[in-house]
This record gives C-alpha cells, structure tokens and sequence, in this order.
C-alpha cells in the first residue's frame, strides 16, 4: 500500500494560478511562492468582500480514539467530491505545526487519496506564517526583557510575567528555564518557559483578526505581565505593535493550495484547540465563502472543544454562521468506546457498538443545541460489516440526521460522492437556525456551566480558588463579556480522558484561569494542559530523509 | 532629505521573473515568492554549470570606523552602473539577519539609490532561509536533549555540549540560560545558550555547500558534544541529518531579487564574519559567474577579516578566483584613522588624512600579497574636499591601484560609472595571480601567526593554555588541514579595537579556539565574541509601524 507522501508526490499537481482562475482570481491578485503555492491579495479582499457568501459546512468529530477518525481526510475528500459533481467548492482548513512532524505525528494534510499538495511544504515550512508568528512572539519577550533591563520604567514584576517566549519545535527541555544568566550585561535572571507556535496568543489573534488595523488594536491588548502595583502591563505599553504587526504583515495574507483533485484549499493559521479556539483564520474562511458556493471547513479535536469553540468564539465574534455540520466516527472508534480494545477492533460486534455509540449520540444531540443541521459520517475501513453500516445509519436518521458512508481515503472525491450529496440535500432543505450556547452577556461562571452541563454533560463545576479568584478578577477588569476558550483533555467529554463513551453524573474541575486579551477570550484550565509537546524514544525526525533531487521521505 | 525605506518604496520594480529573463532565466527554473522575489532552480543550475564563468570582483573596506564606510552601497551602486554601461553585470550579496533590524542597525540593503528592493521582505522574513536555519539548528538540540532524556545511548557528557539553540533575534536574556527544569518528564537540567542565527553553524555549512549531498555531509559532521570518552559526537550519530537537510531543502537555492536599477542580485546566506566566513553561499557566487559576465560580491567587516576568509576560506574550499578586489574608505573614515574626533570630521584636515591613511595602505598591501589588483573608491560625502580627493588618489596610484570616486548613494549607477570603468579596465588589463596566503598542509599554529603577520601586521601570536591545547587536539582528531577563521575585533588591525590606523609591534592573543567541522574551518577566538547581540535602550522597534495598506515606516 502507498504511504501518503507517495500518493501526494504522484500527484500532478495544477500550477496554483489556475486553481485561482477556476475561482475567478486573476493572477495579479495573488503573490506565487513556487508554483503551486499563493498568498491571497489585500486587493482580492477589497474585490470580493461585497459579493454573498457561500454555505458554510463545518467537520467535526467524535471523541478522538487511538483507531483514528479522519477529519482532515473527510474535510478534503469532501471538497474534492463537489469537485468530481462540478460544484463550486472550496476548503478551509488549518495550516499544521513543524513540531509534531519529528515527533510521532507525522504531517497534518489528509490522507490517502484525500489530501491538499504539495505535502512536504505544507507540512515543513509552507508560507512562512508559522515562522513570522515565532518572530513576533519572541521580539515581544525580547522587548520585555530589555525593558526590564534598561530600567523597567513600567514597574515590571518579574515574578509575574505571562507573556512566554515560543518555538515550532517538540522539545520538552524549553518548557522550564531560567534566562539573563551571567553579568549585569545579560540582563535580570528570571523563569521563562517556551510554548510551541501554535499556542502562542498572536496565532489566536491572527487568526480572528479582520484586518491590519484589527491584528494591531489586539496585540496591543495583549498582558504580557503585571506590574508592582497589580496593574496589566500591555504589548501596546512596551511600543511593540508596530515592529509585530509589520512582521506579521504576509502572514495575515490567506494561503491558497489544492486538493490531489485540484480543488482550492485556503489553509490559513492554526491555533491549539485547548488554550485557544483551533480554527483556520477568519479571513481564510471569509474569503473562502466570497469565492465559493459551499466552504467545507473544519475544527480541532473532537465537536466538544473544537465545534464548541468553532461556534462559540469563532463564528460569534466574526459573525458567521455554519448552515450544516458533517460529524465525523468511524466504526472502529465507536467500538473502542463502547470498551472493545484496540486490537479486537477488526471484528463485527453490534453489542459494542451499541454501547459506544453514545458518544456519537452526545455529539449530535450537541450540535442540534445550536440549531445547526447534522449529517452523520462514517470514515469506512475494510474490516467495517454491512451490519454495523446499518446499526449506525438507522441510529443517526431517528435522530433527524443525514448519513453518509465516505470513502474517500481510498477514492478521493468520487468515494466522498455519497456524502456530498447529503450535505447539499441538508444545505438545500434544512435550514440553520444557528446561535452560539450562550450570551455575551452572561458571567464568567455561568458560561463555564453552560458549557459544562449543555455540551459535556457534566452535573456541574468545582473551581479551585485561584480559578474563582482569576474569573472574579477578570470580570473586574473588564473582560466579563468575553467568551470561554475551555482547555481540556479531547479524548473524553468529562476532564478525565479514562472516561469514554457518554460520561454522566461528573464534575468538571476547573483548576486555573487566565485571559487571552488580545484574542479576546477567558482561557479556563481543566487539568494540566500540555503546551510544549516533548519526542519520543524514536522520533519521526529519524526517518526523514531527503536525496540529491530534492525527493522527501518518510514524512508520513 | 529622503530615508532610505522611502526611496525604496518609491522604486518601480520589474517583475522579478522579466529581471531573470534579462540573464536568460525561463520563467520555469525559477520559484516566485510574491512579484518581486525568486528562488533560482536546481534545474538553472544543472543547465548552465558547464558554462564559462564571469569575472568576480570582491568589495571590501578599511576597518570600520563609527564614521561609515558604505560597501554595500558601493557593491550595489557598481552593480547599477554596469547596468548604465549596459555590461552583464550582477551583484551577490549576504541576507541580512532580523535580529538587528529591531536593534540599533537598522536593515541592510544598501542606502540612498544604491539599495536592493524590495527593501522591506528582505530585511523582515525574506523568502524564510534563516527561518529554516532556524528550525534546523533547534531540531538538532531537541534531538541532542531527547537523545539524553531517553536514556542517553551515546554516553552524552552534559558538561561538554557544544551545540546550542539559535534565534534570529538581538536577546541578551538568552545568552545564558539553564533548561531541562521541572520534573522527570521535563528531561535533564544542564546549561544551554541561544545565538542569533547567523552565528550558528548551520548557516556557515549552508554558505558553503555545493549541492544537497555535501550539504547532507557536512551537517553529518557537526560536533554537538563529547561523550564521557572525551571523544567528539556528531549530527550524524544523533539521526538528525535527513530531517535538517529536509529543512533546509528550499533555503539552498539562491535568492534572486533586483537593485533600483534593476541590476539582478542575487542574495542569500549571511553567516557572521567573526566566528564563520561572513560571505554570501558559494551556490549564489558560483550561480551567478555563470549568468552574467561580471559578478560583484562583498566580505563582511574590513579586509583584514572579511577579504581574508573569502580568499582562505571561501575561494580556497569553492575553487574560485577573485579576479579584481575594490577597496572602499571615506574621506571621514581616513581622517577618524588619523585620530580626529567624530564631530570634527567635515573639516578639510590633509595632516589627519596622512596619517590615516596607513589604515588603508596596510589594506592595499595585504591585498596585494594575495595576487589579486586592486581597485580603491572614495564614498563621496559632502563635506569632502578636492584636495582630499587628490591626495588619496595619488596615494593609491603610487601604490599601483586605480582608483576611483563613487557617489552612488546620491546618483544611484550613474554616480558608479568612473568606479565601473576604472573595473573593468582592471579586469582587461591586469592579471590576477590569486592564491591564499597559506597552503592546506601547514599547521594550524602556523596559519594563525601568517594570517596575524602577514594580514594583521602584528610581531607575534600569544596563546592561552587552553587554546594550545585545543589546536594540538585539533590536530591529533584530523582537522589539521582545515583554514583557520579567526574572530577578532573588525575595529582593528589588531585584536584592540581601540588601535586604530596601522597598529604595529602588537601580538595577537589567541584566548580559545573550536572546530566548525561541519563548515570545515577552525574558529580562533582573539578576545571576546558576542554571539547573541542585546537591543538598546530605545531600540529600531520602537518606531517601526506598519499601516492598514500594508506600508511600513521605520524600517531604515
């Protein structure tokens, strides 16, 4: 069997002006990088912001298991299949971090033969977005500490300070260090730790930012550290905009790919789906409805964080609204929640079945709370019985959702056809009454509730007291009518990733707050949340090689 | 009076794809990033390798003096007035490094109408090379840190780690650091340092490779620490070559961009000239001798450090052949040499210029003694006078150069042509007879005394004890045929930068020395090197902005 990259490399790829031009962009306004990669205008924007938007679909998931689902691999199979039925289709997705390609993960671009090329750029360096995203994170630490440095004129409390210095790399010795060792002309010797790019604060704000001015107005509201006093000493305050925001100026640019079935894929920014909302940026899901009829995009981790957040910050606060929602398990994973292990998954088993799909059924209950139209789909693998096809089929349509079998890891688009056809049937016949769970308006806690009972079922929430005293506080400041960025383990709906299925009768514990002022909302910690991933014993990094023609292996 | 960012945007660029079709590049060999900015094929290289070469012109200076000397400038503007002469004429410069930009330099990209453009993207991220040393580097040390956190197979002595993490960014906190802190999983506490990137190894090996496979080999032979055994682990032993070549895999090829004549230039690497050979890549000079009839490049510092490692280093490993050398001074340069103060330099002072001026005679010999002509320009200022002019000249001409005024920076190539001509006649009528000023063979001891007597013009060398020690261990481990690359202070003959003019019965004190076996020189440290500059206490960041359409100011 091919491996992905294999696949991707065969691929023949069209040159990325006439993937633009099948969506009416014209050359000028895009800026190349190579031949199969663009940055769209500023000008394209101003072009097309007046035209109507397309219909927005959002891929989500079940609960992650070990026997994978296949988001991204549904998300691009889907557009490639409104490809192959000659609708004008485009996907939006989030560009992936440098770091997990050494580590275990591999690459993050779809699967089999649905996947966005070219794969080996996309996955090291694409457009550079990442990159620039680490320089502005580490001239603010730079700029903080020569402050501190040359007098501390702010009154910087060295003991508190939350801006984090960042890298996209997995290296858990960065996590913990202490910095300005040495003489007095090295500065003041502190604690410091480093984050991965992906959950540093300025890619959550590139990635709600309207525009120039926008990006600007929040990172000047970034708290980078509390003064003597208590006060919030801000990005803005240490003069840090301007030189940001001008290293960020391409990387706001939206990046345009294709599909293995030369479908447009906007693939634009990627924050973690804990700390912060995990969706590709506003502006590439903005323009990607101005250019065509149906956006297929997708969220991080399972529908409980991910299309929680996709809804709950990203749509409220750029004003968008999804019109279907396609949820995506597979066979396998239901059986591994209804207790099946790993290595009986291959086998038929309707009883299992019936005790993990749950978790599904959670989920579809969920999205339903948002008034949001959901078509069920199953990510087919061979071991899969007609049997458990059908179980899951009739379990879905007595909930009032479509359902579709997808093939597309194995067809492309063409496997996806079936799918295809229940979400335009859902877009044309179902209408979306979407509104986000909760209000502006509402208190801190009250939206953590909300969330905790509506969306994970739980009986309610416990708050250690520096998490009460951090809400407390951040309504006193003023952030009150922010909305929740909820930070918890992906692999279960309760905060205990050993609890499968449909977890009842549990509280959620929230241990910690802080604000993300900048991305403009209120980061609530359930458990420890790992933001600088760590290699394992084998890193991926040992079988990546590259020959004399330039020809990438083993980036999986 | 106009800022240089200011006439830059000012400058109606080509498209940089009709800028390559003006040396006969197809549109195909090369990879657009944006309108304004190439990188050059591997398949360019494979057509024109055969091809006879152009003549290659180095620009080098007198030591650097607070008083300014301009050789980019000159680089550039002889460039733009071959360009008038309608001569096949390119330039091949270094990237500047980021860090610096929002410190106290400023960018680099030369000044008034002798720049390249666009001015903005190569000082700020450019077409990502750094980043991708960047990236590369750092991998090298979370496999370094995870080698030892999984059980340490290779006996890794955490005392004796070489390799450290880099970021492109002036950060003083960095310089020191202790990382590894926290608990089990967070790995091994142990000391660490960040360099700016152009200081990191990574960037020499990239300057100086051939191809992909020496690349591969050369990042394979990088010493990142010694085992318990004392003897040396390399890059290669830790797995990490594939995926850092894989890394680097675009940052190899040559960067293309234009002058504001549009003169092509190519533009790529930038390793320091202290510590590493502060040339541009040997792809980029070799590449262009193949396009164009006459290549004009530049060495970092003055000539005793950057003209130096370009001839004993660069031309010595890559086979090339200066083929005439232009010397810049000022007339204020000259006169600061002479020992008048900064604020007295716009008076006419002939006594001040006698004496100043052994500065540059010292240049002109050591040229000389490498066989190549020389050819020495005034960066015209303002303030100088007609009878300064004449007394440099007649001085240069007593010492068989030509010599020329340059007032590009005012005129742009129509201020190079006496410069161009007094070139060109060099190149038709004056041989050069190059050889490095050592033989591969000699011992280290002894290449560091000719380059301190023979170049710098000092009686002797003094060694510490480790440094002796570490050369005879060089030695005795095979690196005994490789260059040297000494650091040292560029204000100086000498290694006190307080010497100015031409410094005599000094000795050279050599405090420590390390081998870039991977770059393939060994680094002798006279006196102490900064590797990761700090910023000022109102830094360039301060007054960079950048507006909603997307125009920077303060990037100077």
């Amino acid at each position: 069997m091919k491996t992905d990259i294999e696949i991707a490399q065969e691929a023949v790829m069209l040159p990325i002006k006439e993937v633009a031009a099948s969506y009416g962009i014209l050359e000028d306004d895009i800026e190349l990088y190579g031949k199969y990669k663009a940055k769209l205008s500023d000008q394209l924007w101003e072009q097309v912001k007046d035209k109507k938007d397309g219909k927005l679909v959002l891929v989500t998931a079940i609960n992650p298991t070990p026997a994978g689902e296949g988001k991204t691999t549904t998300t691009v199979g889907l557009g490639e299949a409104f490809g192959v039925m000659e609708k004008k289709a485009m996907i939006a997705l989030r560009e992936p971090s440098l770091g997990p390609c050494f580590g275990i993960k591999g690459g993050a671009a779809g699967g089999g033969y649905a996947q966005i090329v070219p794969m080996e750029d996309l996955n090291l360096h694409f457009t550079g977005d990442f990159h620039a995203i680490t320089s502005a994170n580490n001239l603010l630490s730079a700029l903080l500490d020569n402050h501190i440095h040359q007098g501390n004129a702010l009154e910087i409390d060295t003991r508190q300070i939350l801006w984090k210095r960042c890298l996209d790399m997995n290296d858990r010795a960065l996590r913990n260090i202490v910095i300005g060792l040495g003489s007095k002309a090295e500065g003041f010797v502190r604690e410091d730790h480093f984050v991965i790019t992906v959950a540093s604060e300025i890619m959550a704000i590139l990635c709600l930012a309207n525009d120039m001015d926008d990006l600007k107005e929040r990172l000047g509201k970034i708290i980078v550290a509390y003064n003597y006093a208590g006060e919030p000493v801000t990005a803005h305050q240490l003069h840090a905009v301007g030189a940001m925001a001008a290293l960020l100026k391409d990387a706001l640019k939206p990046n345009l790919i294709q599909t293995l079935e030369h479908t447009g894929a906007i693939v634009h920014g990627g924050p973690f789906a804990n700390i912060a909302h995990g969706c590709n940026s506003v502006r590439a899901t903005k323009t990607a409805l101005k250019l065509a009829d149906i956006v297929v995009t997708e969220a991080g981790f399972g529908a409980d964080l991910g299309a929680e957040k996709f809804m709950d910050i990203k749509c409220r606060k750029a004003g968008l609204k999804p019109d279907a929602i396609v949820l995506v398990a597979t066979i396998r994973a239901l059986k591994y929640n209804g207790g099946v292990p790993k290595d009986q998954l291959n086998q038929e088993n309707i009883p299992a079945l019936e005790k993990g799909i749950v978790n599904l059924a959670k989920h579809i209950e969920n999205m339903q709370k948002y008034g949001v139209p959901v078509v069920v789909t199953l990510n087919s693998f061979l071991t899969d019985t007609e049997a458990e096809y059908q179980f899951v089929k009739t379990f879905c349509e007595e909930r009032g959702c479509e359902f579709a079998l997808s093939e597309v890891w194995e067809k492309g688009g063409k496997g996806g056809i079936q799918l295809a056809e229940k979400v335009l049937y859902t877009l044309e016949n179902k209408e979306s009454k979407f509104a986000p769970i909760y209000p502006d308006d509402m208190g801190l806690k009250e939206k953590v509730e909300t969330v905790a009972k509506e969306i994970y079922g739980a009986k309610g929430v416990t708050y250690a007291p520096a998490a009460l005293k951090a809400l407390k506080k951040f309504e006193e400041m003023g952030y009150g009518n922010l909305p929740v960025c909820m930070a918890k383990t992906q692999y279960s709906l309760s905060d205990d990733q050993t609890k499968l299925g449909r977890p009842e009768g549990f509280e959620i514990n929230v241990r910690d707050a802080y604000v993300s002022a900048g991305a403009g909302f209120v980061v609530v910690l359930t458990g420890a949340i790992m933001t600088m991933p760590g290699l394992p014993k084998k890193p991926a990094a040992d079988g990546i090689d590259i020959n004399k023609d330039g020809i990438i292996t083993g980036l999986f």
